[in-house]
């Protein structure tokens, strides 16, 4: 074994600073494309006690009240009184947005649509392997259920006392042969009501929200549960931690399973690459991984501002490839069209369809329909057969 | 061939809003620590026209004019005037910093010093690979010489026309025996005065900063250079594009060769494990490979908040180790203390060294004295000769 045998991820609810801070920036990218969907948008937010700071780059037609979706989004998430430390309806909105640096727009904008420059420079990563049935790796996807469901039992009134700042953690066993063997360790944080007694909220969480979500044959005498180590946690969200944009990149990727190019997602308009590039390439991976010609899959591609075509694409399938390595990079190069317009055009991206991406991971869900277009449209297997006749 | 033929890494310069927001937040964190070492500080920073807005969770007894700082930071990096955007001198200061959460120190601070809590759950990777004589990725590497050299040749005034602002791209070609062997492409924007002309630019561009950086030997017929692709870039820093703390974090360590554990380093003091167990795992995986022991090392920890011991320690060593695998993982675990409280004591942490760290990434640097202290010290060699003892 020269590979890891523990891997860990982790994941966030919806209610962390730095999530608070990515549904906001979605949220308005949202309500933008919705009026106007070739605006361009680069909304960062920052979120501290009792204040809402929403900045970055924005040229657009569309005329939308950002302090309502601000107020809205928190409310939303549940930070909707002082007692709980953050209230969408007082808390301060401060917005210093731009525009969009005009040199930046000449680089993007062509005669020809689909000449379309990237917007910006950087590398992205897409991966996907046959672990769980969403190819995904396991340690991110139950990460993600847990806080997932710790929001569900917050919200649906079984655990009343929670509140909606929460972390958790997976330590996944892979046997020898890479597959999941067992789960080692759990940590799950939750903010909570004061009332509550720790041992109560322990025993609540393993029955509530671990249990329930996590495999039992992976559980055994020897997984090690964590739940709230520091003994207390009322005190959460934006009064305990400043939450910022583009914060949690390895929550909405891959748990840290694949290699990542460091741009963030939320708040960008497709027309930047580190969003839609990093969606194309999730695409790619999954359909190689779901036609069978791989059971792990990594793409890197790279692009330069001002052009359409990248300055590299490259794979690699860790030895798990079932046809020649060089048949199935043909195959991409002749199945998929990464330039962005051709990326944005495919994948049907200009469409207001982010917020829901911006909690619980970009990667793993199932698509549906939202606002007349496809969420998640990127982890549709329609070009599995396509890369099958490729490269036979 | 199952791995990547070509690997694209991205650098960005010290007149990034990005890196200048780092700057601003590791230059807090030292004025601090000069003053309280065991100060806690997680320091948050967001630049935009006219405006850098400080926030976070600070709580120590030291008192420092953090407004000078920050204005101090911002002309340092040559920010200095209206005409390149941005003032130091003359934008504004705000200020929204917070405490640290008492239930949070509460899960930190222990009765006996070694038993010091980790500061937040979350997992970090240490890398190290026998690529370059610093032992690091060759990509990430090449494009943070470019970007320091434009650095150089725009203080020395060889490039007077230079600005602040810059990013690099590197794409490298690996033979198929995974060693480098040639660059595909180099990207370089750089920000400048409006009275150059593109054609001049990009050939001083090309003689001053691209060829005194790049080995002639991997530079060919084939190579594609792109400079400033998007044809003009006289707007630059926070007016064209909003700056954030940890919004670089890929480039401040392995270009993305690595995989990441999504936390930010800077504005954080060494009680915060993203940081410190980073720089264990890069000291970890870089004696690794100076032992002889692999030829490229990847470790991943985990921590859970509140408890000292990690959760998880795992240890990738891709096929390359010399030998078996579980006497590497047992030699690390005989050879190197994981707990905060050792990994703050083994490196020595708890001084004024991280502004440094902030621009051109936080690995493969040379340790230096700085402060009273050494900087760079995850990058000392120093138990190489103990982990070949260990697994001998
Ligand atoms: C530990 S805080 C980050 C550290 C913080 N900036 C500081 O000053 O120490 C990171 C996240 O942990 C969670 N958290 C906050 N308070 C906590 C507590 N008392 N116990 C456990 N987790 C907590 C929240 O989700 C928060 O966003
Ligand atoms: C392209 S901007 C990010 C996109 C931006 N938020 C927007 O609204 O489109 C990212 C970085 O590119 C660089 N940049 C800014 N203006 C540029 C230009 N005109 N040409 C090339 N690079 C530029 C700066 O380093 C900047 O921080």
């Amino acid at each position: 074994m020269t590979e890891y045998s523990l891997f860990t991820s982790e994941s966030v609810s919806e209610g962390h600073p730095d999530k608070i801070a990515d549904q906001i920036s979605d949220a308005i990218l949202d309500a933008i494309m919705a009026e106007d969907a070739r605006a361009r948008v680069a909304c960062e937010t920052m979120v501290k006690t009792g204040v809402a700071i929403i900045s970055g780059e924005i040229t657009t037609s569309a005329w939308v009240d950002l302090e309502s979706i601000v107020r809205e989004v928190i409310n939303d998430i549940g930070y909707d009184s002082s007692e709980v430390g953050f209230d969408g309806a007082t808390c301060s909105v401060i917005n210093i947005i731009g525009k969009q640096s005009p040199e930046i727009n000449q680089g993007v904008d062509r005669e020809k649509l689909e000449e379309q420059g990237a917007g910006d420079q950087g590398l992205m990563f897409g991966y996907a392997s046959d672990e769980t049935d969403v190819l995904m790796p396991a340690p991110i996807t139950y990460a993600h259920r847990l806080v997932e469901r710790q929001s569900k039992v917050r919200r649906n009134g079984i655990l009343p006392w929670l509140r909606p700042d929460a972390k958790s953690q997976v330590t996944l066993r892979y046997g020898a042969d890479g597959r999941p063997e067992g789960i080692d360790a759990v940590v799950l944080s939750t903010q909570h009501n004061p009332d509550i007694a720790l041992a109560d909220l322990r025993e609540a969480v393993i029955e509530e929200i671990i249990r329930p979500v996590l495999p039992t044959e992976w559980l055994s005498s020897e997984t090690k549960y964590l739940i709230n180590p520091t003994g207390k946690f009322v005190i959460g969200g934006p009064v305990g931690d400043c939450g910022l944009t583009g914060r949690k990149i390895i929550v909405d990727s891959y748990g840290g399973m694949a290699r990542h190019g460091g741009g963030a997602f939320s708040g960008k308009d497709p027309s930047k690459v580190d969003r839609s590039a990093a969606y194309a390439g999730r695409w790619v991976a999954k359909n190689i991984v779901a036609a069978g010609l791989a059971s792990r899959c990594e793409i890197q591609v790279s692009y330069a501002i001002g052009e359409a075509q990248p300055t590299s694409i490259s794979l690699n399938t860790f030895g798990t490839e079932t046809v020649p390595h060089d048949r199935i990079v043909a195959a991409v190069r002749e199945v998929f069209d990464l330039r962005p317009f051709a990326i944005i055009r495919d994948l049907d991206l200009l469409h207001p369809i982010y917020r829901p991406t911006a909690s619980y991971g970009h990667f793993g869900r199932d698509p549906y329909t939202l606002n007349g277009a496809i969420a998640f449209s990127w982890e549709k297997t329609d070009r599995a057969e396509a890369l099958k006749a490729a490269v036979s």
